[in-house]
This record gives C-alpha cells, structure tokens and sequence, in this order.
C-alpha cells in the first residue's frame, strides 16, 4: 500500500482527493493536514466521509511528513510549498503539488503574475509539469510533480493537437472559459455566498488571470513558438465543471475530417480525453465526478475560424483525479487504477 | 460474471444502474432495454457513458431477457411489469422491480392508489419488499424483488426503530417530504422544464401521492398494528436527494440516549445507514451519489414530540443502489459490493 | 414626501427596502445606513442601483436620524434596537423595526429564546406587531411597529382563520418550512457558501428556532388559548421564497366550502393574501418579488387532519414589503402604495 | 388608455409582457392571445396574475385583434407574423414583433438561416429594427417593429460605440454570449427539464446560430462595412440573463480614457444602457428583472485586443421591455414610462 499524506485536506480539491484515494485500491490516507481544524475529525469538517474515515486533522508539518509517507499532495495556496520544500524531502516522498508554485519555467513570470516571490526556485527545473497525455514519460521518472491548473488543463488539451499539427495561427487564440464555483475554494467571502453566484454569470479577472502564462507556456511548447493570447474566466452558477470554449484562426485549408485525425492521433489512445463525435457539443454534467475531458470543434467557414470545446469537472481532471493519475504513474501503477468512476448524470 | 438486464435503461433510475453496475466487478450488463430509443447507442442518449458502454438500446422483450440474462432490472412504468411477468421467468432470471408494482401485499390498496388494475396478482405473495437492512434474510431466498420506493426507504428506515420499540404513538406520526427533481423522471412536461423548478419549492399530491398506504404498510409491520399518516412530498430545485422530517408523540418518558440506543440496535452494524451524531442534521449533499441513509432525531420537550430526519439519494439508496445491494444478496455477493462510493460534495 | 431613512441598507433586506421604496412615488430616502461601508457609495455595494442611487453610506446613528426623517427602518441585528431607541425619538420620526426587539410581548420569552437582555422593556407594550391583515387598525395609530419575521408572518397567515373558527385543535400544529437562502443574510459564512447550498436541503435550528415563541404568540392570540407548537426551518437552495406547510387536526366535522368560507371570511378583500383555487397548491415561484402570501389547504379525511400551505417571498412580505404595508398605513397612504408589483416569472 | 394585445401571451416573453404592462399607467391589456390555451383563464396558466387578471386566453386571430386594439405584440414563433399580416392592419394598429421575421432587411439571408419561406417581404422594408439607443427617430414613426432579438440587443449595443469610432477591426469580432434557460422558451423538451441544464453548461448552435446574421447586419451599419463574425451561445443554469464576452483586435492606439469616452458619446444620456465603473464586470444579476444593459470594456495591452462585456435580462430588455420601450417611443410616451423597476437582487 502507498501511504499518502495531504496538506490542505479541507479545501474543496483536498476533500476531493479524499474521496477518490478511498476508492484507490493501492493507497491508504495517513495524513490529513488543514491547519484550520487540527484536532477535529475529518469526517465532522467532510460529512460525506462520516463512519468511514476516522481520523483527526492533523498540523502542516511537510517534513515530519515526508517521513511518514510515500506521496505528499499539496492542495495548498501559492507560496506554501515553494516555502517550506526541501531538496532531502523529495529523497523520502514524492510530491505532488496542486498548487502553481511549479508549473512556471520561468520565475520572473510567475513572480510578475502572482506577486510572490519564489523561495524554491532551484527547483523548478526539476519539478515536472504533470499534465500526462502530453508528458507522460517525463512524470514517471519525476519526484516533484507540477499538478497543472484547472483552466490550463482544459484549454491545452483542447487546443494541443491544432497547434502541434501547424493548424491554428498562435497569434489569434482566444480562450473564453467558464467554471463552477468550487474552482473558487472554501473561502466564507461575501462574492461565493449563495445568494451572489445564484442566478448570475460573470466575467472576472479579465487580462489578468493568473492561469494565463500557464497555458502560454503549454501551448508555446506544443507551437513552438512563444503565444500570447486572451484567457477570460467566467464564475457559473453550478458546483463543478469547466468548459471552455476557444477560438482561432485556421493557417491552411482543412477538412473536418482532418483535423479530427489530428485529435485522434493524440487522443485515440488516451482513457480519459474523448473526443466527442461531430456536432455533439461537450457538457460539465456529461463529465461530472469523472477524469474524464470531453472535446469537440467546430469549423466556421464564413470566418475561416476554428471554435475548439473542452469539457471538465475541476475538481477532478483539473485537481484531485489528474494528482492522483500522476501518482499512479510515479509509482508504476496502471495510469488509470481508481480514476473509472462514470460521471454522474443528472 | 452475472449477466444483468436492464428494462427502462433511459430513464433516470435505468441510467443510474448502468452508473453503478459499471463500477461492479462481478456483473456485465447484456441487455439496454428502451422501448422508446430502440437501435440507437446507449451513449448516444447517456453521453457520460461515451467510449465506456458500446451497445444499442434494445426493446422490452422481457421473455426473451429472461433467457439471456441471470438478473433483469425493471425500471418502468407502474403495471408494465406485472402485465409481462410469467411464473416461468422467474425460474430463469431473478426479477428486481423498481416500480411500484409487487411492493404492497393488499392488492385492492395498491389498484385504488394506482388506479391500475393489477394483472399478475398471484405473484405478489411470493414477492419481497427488497430493504435489506429489514427484510434481509427474506431477500436472499427471494426470485422476485418489489424495490422499495424513494420516499417509503427514506420514511421507513428514519421512524422504523421508534415504532418497533414503541418509543412513539403511531397515530400522530406525520412525514413532510422534500425531492430532488429526479425523482419526477425524465419525461418532457411543462412542470419539470429548469424555469419551472429553478428558484421555487412546491408541495404535490398532497394527502393522495402513491407512497402512502407503501409507507403504511411498512410502519405497519414495524409497529405491529394499523398505521394512517400523513405524507406529503414536496419538489426542490436540486437534482438529486431526498430529505424526510417526521413528526410522531413520544408514547413514554425516554431520554436522548435511549432514542440513540434504539437507532443503534436496528443500526450499529448497518453500513448504509448512519446515525448521525447528536446535533447534527442530515443533508442530502453528504450522501449524494452514494448508498448511505443518514439519520438523526431531535426531541422536543415542550411538545413531547420527536422529530426524526433523513437524508438519502433518491438515485441510488432509493433506486438503482438498493436494487444493487438487492442483487449482492440475491447472488450471495457481498452486500456492500460496488455500493462504497463515497458521496460527493460539493 | 416622506423622508425615510434606513439602518442596516447593506443587508438582503435592506436592499430590498430601497428597491422597494424607489418605485414608491411619496417617499425619498434620506440616509442609507451601514457601518461596515460608511463613505462608500450605495450603489458600489448593491450595483443593481448604480446610476440610480447617488448617496454614499452613512453610519448607524440613529439618534441623528431620528432628527432627519419622518420614517426609520432598522434592519438591524437583534438587540441593536432597543440598545438605541429613546421615547423621545419615536415622537420625532415613526421607527419601523425588522428585528425580532419587540414583537414578543413577554420579556423573558425574549430574553430566553434570543439569549440577549432586552434594553428597552419599556417599549414593548407601546409596540404594534405589524400584520397589517390582523392589526390593521391598531398599526395606523402606532409610533413603534414591531415588523413580523418571515416565517412567523407566512404561518400565522396560513393558520390564522383556522384556529380564530375554532376548527382545529391547537395543541396539534406542526409547522414544517422552507426557506430560500437570502434570509440567512448576506454574512461571509462557510455555511452559506455557494456550494454549500446547492444541491442541498437540510432542516436546521430544529426545535429551537427563534422564530417559534413568535409564531406561538401571534397563533395564541388567534386561538384565545396558550399555543406550543413544533416548528421546523429547512434551507433550500433557491434565493428567495418561504413555503410552509402546517398541519393540525380538525377539530370538528368540516367541509372543504367551509374551510374554504373562514379563510374568505378574513381575507376576501385582502389584497395581498390570496386563497388559491381548490387543488391548486401554493409555489414560491409564483409569488417571488411581490407582497402576494398564496394560501391553501387539503384536507385528509383518513387521518382528519388539514394541511395549510402559504408561499411568500421573505424580503417582501417576510421583510421589506410587509415594513413599506405598514409604513402606508402609519401615514395614512393607501395600504397598497408601492406594492403592486406583480411576482416575476420565471 | 392604449389598448394593447398580445399574441403568444402564454410563453415566457409573453408572461413577461404582461408582467411589465401590468406595471404601465397608460396601457390596459385587451387580448391574451395563446392558441395553446384557448378558453383558459390567463391566470391558470401564469399563477403570479392570480386575483389581478380575469380574462381567459383568446385565439391569434390578427385581423379581428387589429380591430380591437391600438398595439399588437406578437411573440410568436418564426414566420407566423409573416404569415398572417397584411397592409390593412397597419392602418388600424401598430405592430410590434417580438419573433425575427422583420428584423433581416436581406430576405435571402433570413431564408437561409431560417430556412423558412418569407411570405411578406414586402412588408420587410418599411419595417424599423426597434433598438431605441441606436434607430429612435425612426422608431418614432413606424407601424411595424421589429423588436430586436436578445443576443442581437446585447451584443450590439456592447460592441456598436467602438465600431461607430472606426477602434476595433470588424473583421476580427468574436462574440462568446451564455443565457439563462428562458431563452429557450416553454416548449417541453427533454434537453430543457431541470435535471438536463442545472449544474451543466453547453454551447449550441456553434456558428449556425440564427441571431448571427442579425448581430452582423447590425454591427455592419455601425462599421459601414460588412461584417463576419463569430457567435457562439452557451446555455447557463439560471431563469434569466445574457453575458456577452466579446473581443476585438484594436485598430489603433487608444487610452482606456477614449475608449470609455466613446462608450459615454453613445451612452452618456441613455437611461437604459449603463456603462460601469473601471473594472467593474457586468453580472446578470445586476440587471434582473429590469431594462438595463450594463457594460464595460478592458484592454489587453499584451495582445492587443479589447474584451467588450454586456449584461442583460433576456426577457426585458431582450425581449418584453424593449417592446414596451418601443411602444412607448410610437405613441409619444416618456421612453422610460413602465420601465424604471429596479433589478432585483439577490
């Protein structure tokens, strides 16, 4: 059994990895960290888990917890790891970061659009960006995983296969997401209050959102050309669920059918990217509770544009279920040992 | 491997066990039964399913299922199943009923509450009211299973231990029921459309719904004499869930403890059911998407009332769930099997 | 023009006063109070008004106000009333109070429920409880109106004619409601989270809910006897709206005309109490942004109970709407000044 | 009093019509026209007029209605007001229609993207497209209104002030627009009950949505060029409201200060459009239940692209009230008259 310890187990991604690791055949939870509630019950912070987990929240001591287990998720806010992460800890445990202190190469980047300064920068270039349809190999042999955003992960596995194959012009991506509200956290703040998110939509961190130079860098990789490019996330009124809707222009002539080979040459193997069939529009509830992305497109032939879709619960391949994918790859693992959970519908 | 069959596979119920069968180990289901999608892809109709189940719906041959499959789940209309049913079948296949039509043992009750008359009545004697953590043993030898009804399992299960102790009068007790909209189905009316139901809650069938004289008939047996209550349902805006209040008078002097002495006794060893600690009221969002039935009491000294509170998934505990813990002890499987998803939240 | 000003115009029914009193044609308000935005401008808190209100928030000195306004409104939280009123000011200005300070004439009820000594015992004899329907008369005289809760005005409403005929046993009431979200109050409470809420209904405060001495006294003086009742708030995900549900035994033989006469009897020419047609059970939707309470009942011969059901939007007719109903009749406007918005669908 | 009826009353932009011209001191409603409900009291049909409206629902016969009345509404579906108009009527009564037969002055173009047989295209050219902001002299004088469509409302009067000032490239407009399920209609269909759109979101009609070639004529009066763009509706879970998100490439250098000075050249004196504050982001919710239209803009320098953002309630200002406003501007009423109710929040 792999012993698995997390830190920031009271947030929505930390209960939600909860939730799947005890459906994870290979992997007991032996720490459960959240400094808000040490001492309490688990099960009295996460009711759903009442008489099935008996355990006490327990402090954020990262290096007493290296000692006592095999893989440390971090579903932490920004800076905590990057803080406290020694090089001698990733000797005794894998880490598993949900946080973004490692998904940017670049730390003047990072540095600029978080206003943090990074404490660990040493690190980054070790740390591997665990996004695994893309970088599978590489998070194998990894001992400090990069677990990507939410928003980055939809977006880039939406838009990868067009850009690799020379299909889409960089320069005209545009990214119009939305997302359910537990992407905002457990925070008690006046604007996730009920009463504000019901019955409402909007735009917010408009040019300015934080995801956006993880997706660059994603996608400049896949282009292999730098991408600047508009990111806008909207808050829906719905628990889960990511989707995103993006636009670009095409560089050549294509034909449906071949842009839909350029998604099957990289999805056709992979369990949890479906790409859907032609003119079925991806749906959070058709993905909800699973690590599954759905993803379609549409070509507009009047404007010569690609409008690219992708489908996602956030709490699942866009946190918890993608952390967990990633460790099952650390550890030698089928890649997809707890995560076939079929969405819930309705 | 049991072979399942499922009739009425495209309605919500039927979608729910096709949900959890898929997460069973020991079961592969041969036969999608909708009469109303006949050759079109399952997935097609259910797209979480998409890449995961291949089949095409088939019809409701129920004689030609029974010799195909171990185990036929009917999730139909009331009267479809005792209009097909032959004895002969059920020496071929076991029969787990969702619909109402073998769960209430005086035939006249069930044809002046359903208005139907009933057309295999001769099998009603042999059939089992299929709650396990009552009737378990009666399940394990039974061909024919009546799955008990959403609101009677959440009813039952939250009042059974104080009318079988005869902690409360059986002449005072009153259910106020609350639905997720699920329960309602999928069929396309006027009343179940989103801006119908969305930002309102309504009573419905007030004094006359369906799961009355069910619900009575098993206080009934609990209490050991003749039980008339009031049950009224009412629909929530929320998918899933259903949240039972009841309301009786205490027929003698009893502490908290002993009211918690009473749960425990029915429930200690029960896995499905929890009785939640003192104080803490049951919410359909711990248990959804999951087997459990979360229970609790309050007893209010002023009156000489108690209130007795439960919270349940109409999908599953209250369908395709207890059909499943049904089916485990139909074939000797483990009752628990494919049953411990943890509930989601949020 | 009558000058109002309001105490605590940040809160849910705060804002709901001023929309309310924009469209009210004789009133201008002079002084929006709330200490948590002092300085900043109204309409920055609630956009909703932006470019419609110009005024900033003032602080909560009500003494002040009392000099500058015909009429005070305080939605304020318990106890902040009668810490600040003096008689001198109620012969300055008309208070219109929507906290629970004085609407329960007996002190140590008060003080037992609501854990706060009251302050200005005193009052509570000069106050009026304002439900326009029962105490219309003794409202328009009044310096001092105790404004209703929301539950306590949407049951004594629905009860009121039955107990006042004599036709049911008051020892029998059981109240079973169920609240939208915005009268929890705009705080920043996990609790009241987006994703707490949705997708969740849960019973709270059972047996000990505020509310209950309230609904108590108002029902008591109704029946001409002491009343003890069981009340029971549930939380639905939804932003506005109270149903409930009550339930008590007849106490003679009655027909539905007869029960359907004693409710016209009280509120035939009520505007804003509307008795539904037979069969036609209340919904909050059909009521929401309006002043409208829809009653109805059912009787069930079985078990000779009668289930009374009223729907009401809680910020109107629960909060701000019933306030203004009363403010009309303080000054001698026409009762319905103001409240003729018809409820919006969807 | 003008006399006023509607065809298509019993759909939602019909209820809302009513809603709204209950509210209008110089309307009386003659006609509830709904082929649906022939015979019906209007009132069983929309509960929230119970008590306030007595007359049943009548058939759409036009040319009677033209004789009864001074206004007619149709909100009816596609190429039925086609259908039946005739020169005649005009001379009897305005025409005010909420469905897009008259809004396309290319009826080739309708054609095609309705892909119905136009049947008065004689009609199409006196007809005046009803955006009050931008064609109100017009307006002034017609007979025959073609009420915008409410994704056409939105996204022009959003994006018209900066094509108007020649600073966005036309030919790079990309419009990402989410509405509420109202939208849809009250037609019972699956992909419309509760369970199917909460918790989900969706994009639909992804480039072959029909309000296309309406934004496009639009904006192309504005640019004084023709325009192509891109259009893509997604359906949110909420009653009401349309986001737009649109983006454009800037054409020439401009400060956020000239940007917001156009908005204000266009807007400054309109009551219904409200351009916000700097980085405030329009939120449905502001405006729901009202006339507004809140918008704003912002920049990204890195990209250089404007990110223009509307908010709306589809069924007042994108359908009802805009008729009202309308109707108001033909017969010499104030433009605001019936139409100051504030939004309602929470």
């Amino acid at each position: 059994m792999i012993k698995a310890g997390i830190i920031g187990a009271t947030g929505y991604a930390g209960g939600e990895l909860v939730r799947l690791l005890m459906g994870h055949k290979d992997v007991e939870i032996k720490w459960y960290g959240s400094r808000s509630y040490i001492g309490q019950e688990y099960a009295s912070v996460y009711q759903n888990f009442f008489e099935r987990i008996e355990d006490k929240c327990l402090d954020d001591n990262i290096e007493e917890l290296a000692d006592a287990v095999d893989v440390i998720f971090t579903a932490t806010p920004q800076g905590f790891l990057a803080s406290h992460i020694k090089e001698e800890m990733l000797e005794k445990a894998k880490v598993i970061d949900l946080s973004a202190d490692f998904r940017i190469k670049d730390v003047k980047v990072y540095e600029e659009w978080y206003q943090i300064q990074h404490k660990a920068p040493e690190l980054i270039g070790e740390a591997v960006y665990g996004l695994p349809e893309i970088n599978r190999e590489a998070i194998r042999k990894a001992r400090l995983i990069a677990n990507p955003g939410c928003y980055p992960t939809c977006s880039t596995l939406s838009i990868y296969p067009l850009l690799k194959e020379g299909m889409i012009d960089p320069s005209t991506i545009i990214i119009d997401a939305k997302s359910g509200t537990s992407g905002a956290g457990r925070g008690a703040k006046v604007d996730n209050l009920y009463c504000e998110v019901n019955e409402n939509i909007k735009a917010y961190g408009v040019a300015t959102h934080r995801h956006t130079p993880e997706i660059e860098e994603q996608l400049a990789l896949a282009a292999g050309e730098k991408v600047m490019l508009n990111f806008t996330p909207h808050l829906v009124p719905m628990n889960r669920g990511i989707l995103i809707t993006a636009y670009a222009s095409l560089k050549k002539q294509v034909s449906d059918e071949e842009v839909r080979a350029a998604y099957d040459n990289y999805y056709g193997k992979e369990t949890f990217v479906r790409v859907l069939k032609p003119d079925v529009c991806p749906q959070t509830k058709w993905v909800e509770g699973s690590n599954f992305v759905d993803v379609n497109f549409k070509i507009d032939r009047r404007t010569n544009r690609i409008i690219m879709m992708g489908a996602m619960d956030n709490l699942v391949k866009g946190a918890a279920g993608q952390a967990i994918q990633n460790m099952n790859l650390l550890f030698g693992l089928p890649e997809t040992e707890g995560l076939l959970l079929m969405p819930m519908f309705p």
